[in-house]
């Protein structure tokens, strides 16, 4: 595998100018709530509301015109989707994306206005990857993996790089950064970028409490898999990791953390009250591993990722109301 | 009056490193929704949720010790409030914040979790400015005024030399910037400064349907008085402008419009859709007002500034539920 900070820069120039640089948020009010000085990157603000713009354009600017050309395929709760989708439209490729039955309404919508087309299944009786690879070999597409490929990883780490950047603006020495884990995309190359500059930062991945797939994966050293997460954190949902993603997050003094569904409503309105940042409950995950373990970060200076804002109305009223 | 481009770098310089920098940012969702490249400078990210802390501090870094050590006031539906308390707080004097009874439980809250003093007035029967008055009188207090004071115009400028900054480095040539409208601090600071290096650009202001105080001294050339507006969009409910507000507006071509409640609601809804961004209902008044009026924006480039993000969750969700 050749990844690592050489490929992560190779990406970051490659977006430059394509997607956002989103910024690092503070709040005296969320320090006090959380005992640490915690320092927010705020990707639910990137284009397509997540990250995951980051590691699919990079890995669509690198196909070529014949595989552009005949279109690209990715499975996804609806982040990776939609990046996916708007990734191709700015490219000129088509994009097909197949998503669970129960995926938010909001992230369906934004895969259809950004052009992708929909094909549903059935998470209950059918595996995303099946499904995929299916339509892949029927049609002629392109996979776009939503973690375990060096080109999204790197993609993803390109949020590191910008959080170096913003932390030597803002005179911090982080103590810890804190990731949401679903296959591990996000978390691996944030780490990697961070750690390259930062080598003293521990790095945590958050997992949904009960399905902690990257745990034990870091603890046996092979790729485990855990049944489907419910659906509100649907955003750190993938059942298992990649090869590429685990022995990359291998390198680092990685420690797992889990929260549960009532951690991630705690941190949405957190967010809310002393951010004015709306999360969906999976970009919440890695504050409300904060939130929720005080002692273990106080005093400290931590780095959050909240990774996206693609929540229901109806879901995100619902939380507020408590 | 000692105001212009000067005394808005000035305050700008005594600022820097003290308030956020806050993102210029843009959605393709919300340039389909309007029909124009919509830039929304987003000041509900600022530090206390709006734009007010850059007027506050800067009024407070310029008092003598003895002036800081005796005390400020300020009155305030809110958001000025939490401002004054807040910078109160960096500059080491106290507080005292007059409001009104039925001000948002949030603002209160910040108010007094910035260490600030809260007296509350009833607003059906007594005037803001007397009781403040009369607080000023009996306690030696220094008044912040929440507009008509030419160190609070010339920190809310601050916000459009940010802007020019964001514009050049976007690659953006505006066509129009569009604010929220209260008393005219944030109106009249920014449009002098963006104009300064933007002389074409058209300014709007946006006032409450049935309560164009600024509209109406624009046109007479004298500073008129509506009712107090409906507490929904409180945060543009000044009942009157500024002396000096007025006359730094007069500069410009400055055309006045108004938006409903409602207009507010679908400007609420469009930010948590397309931006992920948390605004109150007088923070989405200018963005209200671009989004209701289609043909006058069309294939426009537009500023919109996002003025404040502190609305009660409840009446928030109120707002998501349509």
């Amino acid at each position: 595998m050749d990844f690592g900070i050489d490929t992560i820069r190779t990406a970051a120039e490659r977006l430059h100018g394509r997607v956002r640089v989103t910024p690092l948020l503070s709040s005296p009010m969320l320090d006090e709530l959380t005992g640490a000085q915690v320092l927010v990157k705020a990707e639910s603000l990137q284009l397509t509301g997540s990250f995951k713009i980051r590691g699919a354009l990079d890995t669509l600017l690198s196909l070529t015109a014949a595989e552009r050309d005949a279109g690209v395929l990715a499975f996804s709760t609806g982040n990776h989707g939609q990046a996916v989708a708007a990734s191709a439209q700015m490219t000129g490729a088509r994009a097909t994306i197949v998503m669970p039955q129960d995926a938010p309404r909001i992230k369906v919508e934004g895969v259809r206005w950004w052009g992708g087309e929909v094909v549903f299944y059935d998470p209950s009786t059918q595996d995303r990857e099946d499904v995929g690879h299916g339509l892949v070999a029927e049609r002629g597409l392109t996979l776009v993996h939503p973690y375990d490929d060096v080109r999204v990883m790197s993609g993803q780490g390109s949020v590191g790089l910008e959080v170096i950047d913003q932390l030597r603006e803002g005179g911090h020495s982080p103590d810890a950064i804190v990731l949401p884990c679903s296959g591990g995309g996000l978390a691996s190359g944030t780490i990697e970028a961070v750690r390259s500059t930062h080598p003293a930062v521990t790095p945590f991945v958050v997992e949904r409490d009960g399905y902690p797939k990257m745990a034990r994966s870091l603890a046996s050293g092979r790729v485990e898999t855990v049944p489907a997460v419910p659906v509100f954190l649907d955003a750190i949902g993938s059942p298992t990791v990649g090869q590429h993603t685990l022995a990359a997050l291998s390198r680092h003094p990685v420690t797992p953390l889990t929260v549960t569904d009532d951690d991630a409503r705690v941190a949405m309105r957190a967010a809310f009250r002393t951010l004015k940042l709306v999360l969906e409950p999976g970009g919440s995950a890695a504050l409300a591993a904060v939130l929720a373990q005080r002692e273990r970060f106080a005093g400290q200076t931590v780095v959050v990722v909240a990774s996206g804002g693609n929540v229901d109305a109806s879901v995100y009223a619902e939380v507020l109301a408590g």
